[in-house]
């Protein structure tokens, strides 16, 4: 089982953003700025394009909800996507709130506390539409 | 129109990757690596999100199509996808062959000549499907 599956199954605690029977959303611990959140497919699926094609569409239209979601919520000028798939064997993209490409280009990763981490995902959850 | 719309109905030149009725694929010119493509819907669209969710899904699996030939013909580890919507307001889809983090964060642009873009252009061309 991956991190991510374990995350998703609940074993490892996540600030979850929204949830539906294939794909989980939850912020990143180690995010670039705040709002950064993975979307994750269920399954386990080691690289994002290994999706078959219906299981793809349907994770990007997932991710469109949450992005939205969490422009409503984050002042910025976009939600950036990113995709490495060079760390963890699951894929994930990243959804960033951005004001300009510095922020999503950010090497050293900020740090909040647990009450600011929660705050952020209950913003988001907030702006989710359904 | 905006300079891709130009681009997707042949005004400016493009080194073209892949094409259907509602996208268009090409090589970016000021490319982070060997093989960085962008992918755009025809339709103007400023920011990816905003795009209704069958066509976002449309244009995901012709970015999957493409990342896939990219894949096969451009030694590397994963073909990542960046979408940043801070510069062209076209909806566009960043595929960058990757060998690690620092191909996609490197700031500075690789140059190539006439030649050799179009040789990088047939091989991914080569190696789509359909």
């Amino acid at each position: 089982m991956t991190i991510f599956s374990r995350i998703a199954a609940g074993e490892i605690p996540s600030y979850k953003i929204a949830e539906d029977d294939k794909h989980y959303a939850f912020l990143d611990i180690s995010p670039v700025n705040e709002g950064h959140t993975l979307v994750i497919p269920k399954k386990e699926t080691d690289y994002l394009f290994d999706l078959p094609p219906q299981e793809l569409a349907e994770m990007t239209l997932f991710a469109q909800r949450v992005a939205k979601a969490i422009d409503k919520a984050i002042p910025c000028r976009r939600v950036a996507v990113l995709v490495l798939g060079l760390e963890v064997p699951h894929a994930h993209i990243h959804l960033v709130p951005i004001s300009g490409e510095a922020d999503i280009f950010r090497r050293e990763k900020l740090k909040f506390s647990e009450n600011e981490f929660e705050n952020t995902a209950a913003k988001i959850r907030d702006a989710m539409t359904d």
